[in-house]
């Protein structure tokens, strides 16, 4: 504990000296434990070759999970140029607002999700970091279907602990109770829909290999693609089972 | 947790820039939160074909179940009119002012709460996120009538393990513990009567399938529709079984 | 989320603004809250006739129950006229100041409470949310004699895992551990309290099934009873077995 | 929820009026609590005839116990006129103060603990209330010479969960971890440290439950009783087996 | 709950008004909280001669323990002045400055910790409270070596639930979470290392007995001992088996 | 409890006065709590001469597992100069930055992790505490493999408790809740990826247990090696096997 609490102290005095203050503030140790934790803010993204490709048949998965499984918004966009702390993108456009989505849509959204990786295993055999976003979200959807959709065999039942309703700093909604036994078969269920949504994607990258080589080649080449260039890109996807 | 942090601050930014203030303060950082989480607020809703009908089925689905089961509140209204985040609306109003209410009328408060997705399955077959407050609300019901006002088999014991009363941002009531197994079976008890209930709107739906579809008709065209126009639409209502 | 937040904080301004402040306060929020949650506060209570019914005989089963078993403070009022939120009341007045209570008073009590439940279930063959309340304190005297008082057969040990005392907003005790079995087994003995308690009042309503019956009825006609017209109405108590 | 929170708002409101003040404060509040749950502070206790002879018999039990055990401390004074909130007490004066306790000196004292109740147990043949305190901190003894003072079976090894030290409102030093298990055994150990104390005194009424009727009728009569009128009114104590 | 409130703010405001204030500020009450706790604290220490005593083999055990376990540091002083609120003192030095330890300098060390008890046991058969600091302190050393620095069985493997950094109030890392398996697994791997050394502590009692009752007698005569001295009054180590 | 308090309020109030201070604020409460669980903080590190070894042994370990694992970054210096409170450090450099890394890689990371204490096995037989935080930061990297990114046989699949993001001294974000029966698995699958990383790291020290020996030698000779100096000493690393 020490030489964390030393580090810690030392780093936020640095930062506060930096910036030519003579008072060591709240915001200082948020940016020291920031720092010590992640190391300086990355300003500006400079890949090398293997994660630029990387990236390319990372984001290809998902282009190529969406143009394949039906009812999924169209993809606007994608590009291998990092913004922020995303090293790609793949942006899909929703034809027309929509307000409701039905659990085919979610079990189609929870494949493109997987399709990064997907990609990824398929090409280089080997998991990478790069899925963390993806995992996460996917999880979190699979989680709501699950514990707030009624989606699963464990039926239409709100089966969260806790309501997300967190308003000025305290939580104003009550909480809900729910025994191990029902927590463990929520885990299941959650593990249920990503698992079969991997499946899925992964079985679209071996179905459309060429495609997903032909995309990230694309990608690499010139590093954003349109809607309309994605589609030059690719053959016609063939017919796909989504669930 | 980079990533998510440095999004926020840049959002939070963002938005106190776009209001000429020099200052983020708290209220940004919650609106950037809510815009990250949620996406920016939907001021105006524009649904698709698509997502009329269905929002026509599920109030109709409430309205049919409402109509069908014995001492339920009249129906007043019922709309697919969008208002705030909801897309439609089944009002019901009580006769008179009502204090104490009944096991059979809470059950087949449950029931109509499942009605909405009851009919969206009746039609399509499919699942939709559109349940989502009817679960959340059915499943509250369904643990007070088990943990607070012993309807269960699990006898006249209040099984909660929080008082609700959140007071001033502290809790003023004592806590209470209940044990897993305990925990366990209430998760038992507030299933099968949920499930119970979602059997029953589904019987509902089955039987009177053809006033279910020409409700929906009704609301399409005319958008609301009040008590006397939907006693117009439906035939007589059969006898149905509560519990 | 998104819903929830929008709609207390639409409600929390309504509310400033009715009230001519430009300034949505603390006390706002909380106003909004408790109305989202529980519809506007009832300022007047006007009962239809089998609510007002239903009340008469919940309040006559805690008379009939009191009068019943031995050892228990005269009843010196019971009324339907409701006042705050309650729809009815059940007056004991102990003969003097009681500083210590004895395991039978107790379970005499849990059958009080429990009388007004037994004499609906009697009456009306139902459960209602009426009981609530009465469950609700029910449950904290039984846990109390198993955890505190050392009045099951767990033995004279203290078994909850918070102690009672919130003081200044922080705990100021230290807090007991208990594990998961010790949960159980309490969890087990408070059940048993309680329903042997409920047998106990339903067995007194069957016998006394005329007197609730009477009581009710004078109740319904004048409100109001003393315990000198309780007396009057009653047959006189049989002989009971309280444990 | 909504019927408590609005009788402690009016509570609260209340109680500051009748200060005179215009604005409800926390202490308000809190007071309001208090009275909700406790009724209003009892300001002069008045026990009827049964209550002083039930704490004049659970006083002789704690004194019976003190002058029959080895090693305790000497009995200085017994009374049975009620101060604060306690309706009797009994006092151990040290000979010397006492920095270090063996665990027969423990032992002795849970039996000490346990002397009121065995002596309501034994003269009345049923538990009461009376007994809360010391069930209280007998177990809180009891827990110590397990968890703490490593007395029992599960050796010299620190078990509870959390350190007692809460400090100016948060708690400073680092939390234990126990498994279930571990806390399983405590309660365990804690039962069998406080079950057999139980017996002990249960014992020693029984075969001395002349002195126990004596000392009972001395202290109805006197009040309070010292040392000295202690030793008249008892013969002279048997042999008593402590563990 | 009443009873304990009533009594903390009471003695609250007599402990202000003593010091002449007339608010009763927190540390009023803390004072008082711990006054209730524990009694008005100690100002001086007057043991008697069995406390005496007990405390002179108590430090003779750990000086003995010390004294024949290798690589530990020289014993610098051992006294039963009693300062602060210990009663007595076994000083280590070490001479020169440690910044890593060995497992088998822990093992010791816990070995050294139980040497209290282990005399206490060796001449008066009976566990008291005071090793209880000595088996906090010896439990949180055998709980690092377990689940931070991988010196147990269970393998080189973070397994604590929080981090220890509390700073400014707030826990500024996150927090870890084990299961209950492998909670159970640590307390067991925890129980095997203090009591191994408890092993060793009383084995090495029984044979340096002499040694013990010399150490004891000459710290009762001189009430403190420097490293010379001590050495004056032991015979020579025997060789020891420390693991 | 009261010997804690008052040796922290001492302490705390010696370190106020040493101020010239004449109030105790919170700083002096933090700084007395560190004083007391640490010792004054050591402001100048002298090791002796078995802990110059440990140390140059501990990281030469880390060196030599960087040097004979497939892609790892360079190891650009090692040194057993202390600073700050680190004893010794080794330092990897990447080529260029680096945004994703693959599970080949963190499976190496986390064998250079166990190569300190590897190193310490093979030539000392025995556990130190100064692998703590190596074992610290290789289960939360292991952590992260299995709960966040997808890479052990649990799936891609989110299961840690709490999201990290503790913004402003609140959590912002919503909490996920697992089974004690994820947990569990959890637990298993971390145990895995450390225990094959150091039963790489033991391998790879048996293997290069010559070079180990001169890099050590090295570091006592000169304690600060460059990469180029590190290739100098070590023979041409084996070919070995990462997974």
């Amino acid at each position: 504990m020490g030489a964390d609490l030393e580090n810690l102290v030392n780093e936020a005095a640095l930062l506060a000296a930096r910036k030519s203050r003579t008072e060591v503030g709240m915001p200082d140790f948020e940016e020291a434990k920031d720092k010590i934790l992640m190391g300086t803010a990355r300003k500006s993204v400079i890949m090398n070759d293997h994660e630029r490709e990387l990236t390319a048949y990372h984001e290809a998965g998902h282009v190529i999970v969406a143009k394949t499984v039906p009812s999924s918004d169209p993809v606007h966009k994608v590009t291998i140029i990092p913004r922020g702390l995303s090293l790609g993108q793949t942006q899909q456009l929703p034809v027309e607002d929509r307000y409701t989505v039905s659990k085919s849509f979610l079990i189609n959204r929870l494949a493109i999700l997987m399709g990064g990786r997907a990609a990824e295993m398929n090409i280089f055999h080997e998991e990478t970091t790069g899925a963390g976003q993806d995992i996460k979200q996917a999880s979190e959807i699979a989680r709501k279907m699950v514990a707030q959709w009624g989606m699963s065999v464990l039926g239409p039942i709100r089966m969260d602990q806790h309501d997300e309703m967190v308003f000025l700093g305290r939580e104003l909604s009550t909480s809900r109770e729910v025994s191990e036994q029902t927590a463990k078969r929520v885990d299941r269920e959650i593990k249920r829909f990503v698992m079969e949504a991997q499946d899925l994607a992964s079985e679209i990258m071996e179905k459309r290999h060429e495609d997903l080589k032909r995309l990230a080649a694309a990608l690499l080449e010139r590093e954003t693609l349109d809607g309309s260039e994605i589609d030059a890109v690719l053959t016609p996807a063939p017919a796909a089972d989504p669930a």
